[in-house]
């Protein structure tokens, strides 16, 4: 027997997820055009700290200043009923105010990574999300490209991949003098984790992301990986991790102090994969990626092959779109559906963090190995 | 004013590097074919246990049985007056005996990789060579490859690439249950450093290269990378590595358990290169690796660019008779020429020794950091 056909999509799935854009940083503009590129969300308002900021930011990105609300304070917005979803591209060290402001408020939470400088802070801001019955996603938009996805199955798959053996990530941007001097990423009490929350965390992520997020036992940095500024915030780190009772190993180092490097290179008991714009795609269209299966030496071991191959994975829509759609789509489920927030991004965003705490608690014990906890709560 | 033209060569520099081949391992036959490759060399004698077994070898690898003499020992063959040159790719365990006498009986010494189990041991070979007078050369390939110098230039270039600043090494390549039994290189006798020795070799010297030879100060192998047999054997392990009074951080991972990979990356503050068929191209007529320099994200960083660039070298030789053709070279300077022996092989044999002990003296600490000596005989 076939299955009956679906009923029709309710008039209120066309309804767009409203969003309220809480705060004007650089990366809301990136936020803001991706927005715009969903047919199911719409931006209603921007908070700022000043109104006319609010108002600068939705002239300077070609916003309808009819139609968007500008708000001269971030509870202005908050407030705001005809608001459903707050993006809060905030300093971290503002999160667990007002992430936990807005969930409170009933409004769904995109939050900009790192989500929090603190597994405590993060926990504070899914409490109240749990709370309130909203939905709570992190910023890490390369979760949501269908490279991430292609590059999941070639890893799944057991014959041409096998077991992951050795992970490494290598993630890095050179900054300016001006920002070393002024960007929020250098101050202790906007960005207290510096490099590893800003970048480190994606490092992080990927590893977690290619065990299928099993939480490390322990976590170490890497002897002289660690560089700071005067106010102790980190430019530039490394860690290694490991599982106990498994072969796995993974590292990586991340730094604002070196140039441009998005690497992820996963290696299995059968095959490797590679991808080296693993943040931030080289281009918007089409994302690559490299893979290896079951290779083997030639007569003689003068060479080997098969020779890497390079996948393309083209996609319609950038990942920041595609991250700001799924998070809708989830949004209108429990908005119109009655259905419950999805689980699996604040648990993944949570343990993200907890390793990240780990990597900050074993920097600040001068590299000391860090036991993770292995609780429900994690 | 211009130079003079260069006078003739000599007739004696026509007169060919004879070489013995101390022992029938697999790599031999690489090597023997890489020997016939090279005008200035020729094979003129293998030594094995046994005489059939070196008979086996001249057979079996076409070389010529009437001008080739198979001697039934290692002595034998260090007592062949028409050897010049040995080449010993024995297990390592037997490396300073064996190394050592063929210095003592003038013999110029090619050897196998790793050089031997300890720096100590090598410290003794090399005092050998250096009392005899002989070159020595460990055989480290790629070192001899034109991409190798070809990077190394990429490297040097301050304004495209700047400082290095992070180097990751992942080495691996899966071996059968039969070499997990049976290979050398999982015997503590033989080739007691396992995978750090045949393998991890590759990553030290990778990243020694990548910072123009300058000893790190500190070593710690990284805790949950390192597998042993039962014999104690290290079959995958990892390392990170710190200059001090330097930005640099390097790791490695290298493994017996993990799919084929020979990555090197190295970033820089301007630029990043990248290799992942380091050790063995993946042909031998062309090699090639990736290079980005000063790269720049797009408006709203929605992309990046330019591009990694794909650098292909050519080469006429593979790297192993590139390897013989110098080796045989600075053999003829010695005993044609009067020279002296190039100090720069075993200096740098020395340095990679070093650092292989430090990181198995941090594996059998439970990864503690090691400080190396940066003393003179360093």
């Amino acid at each position: 027997m076939e299955d009956p056909p679906p009923p029709p999509e309710p008039e209120h799935h066309h309804r767009p997820v409203r969003f309220g854009i809480l705060g004007c940083a650089a990366i809301a503009r990136k936020l803001a055009r991706a927005i715009r590129l969903v047919p199911g969300a719409t931006i209603a308002a921007v908070g700022s700290r000043s109104e006319s900021k609010a108002r600068r930011f939705i002239s300077e990105n070609g916003l309808d200043g009819a139609a968007v609300r500008a708000h001269g304070s971030y509870e202005a917005l908050l407030d705001d009923p005809g608001v459903d979803a707050v993006y809060a591209p905030l300093p971290t060290g503002l999160h667990a105010r007002w992430a936990a402001a807005a969930a409170a408020r009933g409004k769904h939470v995109l939050l900009e990574k790192p989500a929090a400088p603190c597994a405590a802070d993060l926990d504070a801001i899914l409490a109240a999300c749990d709370a309130a019955g909203v939905q709570f996603m992190d910023g890490t938009m390369l979760m949501h490209h269908p490279r991430t996805h292609e590059m999941r199955n070639i890893i799944a798959d057991k014959k041409a991949f096998g077991d992951v053996r050795m992970i490494n990530s290598v993630l890095s941007f050179r900054v300016s003098d001006d920002f070393l001097q002024n960007d929020i990423r250098v101050k202790p009490e906007l960005d207290g984790l510096g490099a590893l929350g800003d970048i480190g965390w994606y490092c992080v992520r990927a590893i977690l992301w290619a065990v299928g997020y099993e939480l490390p036992t322990t976590v170490a940095a890497l002897p002289g990986s660690v560089t700071k500024n005067d106010a102790g915030v980190v430019l530039a780190c490394g860690a290694s991790m490991r599982w106990a009772g498994s072969k796995v190993v993974a590292t990586f180092t991340c730094s604002f102090l070196a140039s441009l490097a998005m690497d992820l290179t996963v290696v299995g008991t059968n095959g490797t994969l590679r991808v080296t714009d693993l943040v931030i795609p080289l281009e918007e269209r089409s994302a690559g990626f490299s893979v290896v299966a079951t290779p083997a030496m030639a007569e003689l071991a003068v060479g080997w092959g098969p020779p890497p191959a390079e996948v393309a994975v083209a996609t319609d829509l950038p990942q920041e779109a595609l991250m700001v759609q799924e998070f809708a789509r989830l949004v209108r489920s429990v908005r119109d559906d009655g259905g419950r927030p999805e689980g699996k991004w604040p648990a993944i965003a949570r343990k993200t963090q907890a390793v990240l705490d780990a990597v900050k608690a074993s920097i600040d014990k001068g590299c000391e190995p860090i036991e993770i906890m292995q609780g429900l709560n994690n």
